[in-house]
């Protein structure tokens, strides 16, 4: 059966998944860019991302970031790492972060609380805004993905909402070596041995240190 | 000047120092024992603690145990770490978790709403009851180390009381690879960043991440 990922979602050594005050100009918040920088290092970001052939091939993070892409069907991701507008959509202007041709590929499920028609963006990726719940998304991108796996982007509330419900079968996180002080805590009021949760693994680079929890 | 350390503070993955529901069989909390794998498996935890010659010489958590026990000329610890008695002492029978001959060698500073006579145990080390908060503690222990440095013990609300004033110069601290899911929060309600402290350096074990906090 297909599962439901969490995959290279990045945590300060103080606990934060973003910084605060996200804003056009801080998509990640303020200081958040800092928890990427083993991402920004692999040759798999690189490609996926920028298109670039720079960054290293192979090695703890690369191999970490390349597990992150194999297998996706469909993505979740809350409202607030598709972009800034919140409330009611002004108009159908805002595209994404990504420009016309998207990092995903595939069909992505958009938690929001106000309904848009979907977006088709070049290259396989198509926005389809989900207003039902947590619940709703997944059974929608669980269709969508077929006999893959469904990867849950983020943020932290959607992580968090996932984890509550137990519907996460598998989270890679790395731990960056950056303090951010301040933002949106992964782990606050949640206790994941309490929902089942277990750390089944590890490693470590110079630029962070890869958990993989799973549930039990 | 001599400096004000905390040295092989252990966190969980989700950021507790310490597990839930302290008493005399849980002197770390239940599932606090976890922890501390990654000291348990250095020569330099062995020999200091446990009188053995077992363990690992040398590597990153036996260098990072080792710096721990460096140029330290009087410690601080909350009354927790010293002991599961709460409130007013009953009677002086309880002389901490250690033994006869502790493992401090040096003067230890407990801090405590209720006074008690100093206690003085084999191989150097005298427990004094310090009534009058942190600072005080710090004026005697700084005075008692000469120019040696001071090293704060904990447990998690006493690191914090001390980083809220600013007052520790340097903290090692070591991640482990587990999840708690409750206990006390080493970052709850401090920023480091707006405290003026940055992670300055880390190093990973397969035991634990390695990161040292230092005030800016």
């Amino acid at each position: 059966m297909s599962k439901v990922r969490v995959e290279s979602f990045t945590i300060s050594l103080d606990g934060f998944g973003a910084g605060p005050n996200q804003d056009i100009d801080n998509p990640l918040g303020v200081g958040g860019t800092s928890l990427h920088g083993w991402a920004f290092s692999t040759r798999t970001f690189q490609r996926a991302v920028l298109g670039s052939e720079r960054g290293t091939a192979g090695g703890v993070d690369d191999d970490f970031a390349a597990r992150g892409f194999r297998n996706i069907g469909a993505w979740i991701l809350g409202r607030n790492m598709f972009g800034p507008v919140r409330g009611p959509w002004p108009d159908e202007r805002w595209r994404g972060w990504w420009g016309e041709n998207p990092v995903y590929h595939v069909p992505v499920f958009v938690l929001t609380h106000h309904a848009r028609a979907p977006l088709v963006m070049e290259g396989g990726t198509t926005f389809h805004f989900v207003t039902q719940g947590i619940e709703a998304a997944l059974a929608r991108a669980r269709d969508a993905a077929r006999e893959k796996d469904v990867r849950i982007g983020g943020g932290v509330d959607v992580i968090r909402q996932f984890l509550r419900r137990r519907l996460i079968d598998e989270m890679h996180l790395a731990i960056a070596p950056v303090l951010l002080g301040s933002g949106e805590r992964l782990f606050e009021g949640i206790s994941l041995p309490g929902l089942g949760y277990a750390c089944t693994g590890h490693a470590a680079s110079p630029l962070a240190t890869h958990v993989l929890i799973t549930r039990t």
